[in-house]
């Protein structure tokens, strides 16, 4: 994967009852390397909140956008020249095709869009989506969805990347928890 | 990892506005390859019925447990021999420590544990966890966590598997969507 190249993750069809699910979408979106979360065709601004608190205590950039009807997303992110991978149940499977090396080899930067149990039709077509991808084609999870994708394209490298500006740290521990709090640039080496 | 090997996921600390991402956490757990998921300290009927639905149509075999203290649980499963993994943020880093060799190369059963926001300290605890496991130690969701987990110890395989009995199928496809409904014994081999 290029280092130019940047990941945004779309979210369709939010409503406030999932605001667990949706919230659990865009931390994982930061925490596996996602650049920025686009919560399209809805004003929850408890969701924008409830990620701006973690991006504050666990530092890092991450742009979250609101309110943006899907289509205005996907027309600008292909302007400036990137791709569109649908996650979907009916897409090629990751594992049993070769869809992540395809994606990769095109160095674009991805919009990763993401719907709940209905999406619009066009989601399907050709026209918006640049790839359909599975991660697997069983019923499960858009959280699980997301992270398997990222953790596959960015190769593991993600889960050891570092956030800056952030106030609090983990120092990972075989038993217990060890929390840096407050910390400093000389901790951040810890 | 032996095929011999099963895994659980057990879950804590459920109330019924977790409702969407306990099912989520369940869905996870059966798409990735567990065998089995525990609703511990917990009688909310619906997200059993939730997931029975899901195993009619989509097939497969699923042991769903409701309603056991996780302390009876994680008891009998290693007096059983099975080894205990908690899944938390605090653990060590799937990625950049060796933990997913040390627990593959040990050949045993697995029970998963996963929490909401806070859990019996008991968990952090080598009487209880055998193993801490973080992915990543960033803020996420269990639903990723799981789903990352299985990914690692499975090698990808679980997204290929196919499940028994199934009333419907997908068909994966570039574009579109291709379900096969009450598919026969011929169609397994599509």
């Amino acid at each position: 994967m290029s280092t130019q190249s940047k990941i945004v993750v779309l979210r369709w069809g939010h409503r406030h009852r999932d605001f667990r699910v949706t919230t659990h979408v865009a931390l994982a979106a930061r925490a596996f390397g996602a650049s920025g979360f686009i919560l399209a065709d809805s004003e929850d601004f408890a969701i924008k909140k409830s990620i701006e608190k973690i991006i504050e205590s666990w530092g890092g950039k991450f742009d979250f956008k609101i309110g943006i009807p899907w289509k205005t997303a996907v027309e600008e992110w292909k302007r400036k020249g990137g791709i569109v991978v649908h996650l979907t149940v009916y897409g090629e499977n990751i594992e049993t095709s070769d869809i992540i090396n395809r994606i990769k080899s095109l160095k674009k930067d991805i919009m990763l869009i993401v719907g709940s149990k209905k999406v619009p039709s066009d989601f399907f077509s050709e026209k918006v989506s640049n790839f359909s991808v599975a991660i697997g084609n069983q019923p499960h999870s858009e959280v699980a969805a997301i992270a398997i994708f990222l953790d596959r394209i960015f190769e593991g490298k993600e889960l050891a990347k570092s956030f800056e500006n952030a106030k609090l740290k983990i120092l990972p521990s075989k038993i217990g928890k060890k929390l840096l709090e407050n910390i400093s640039k000389d901790d951040e080496n810890c």
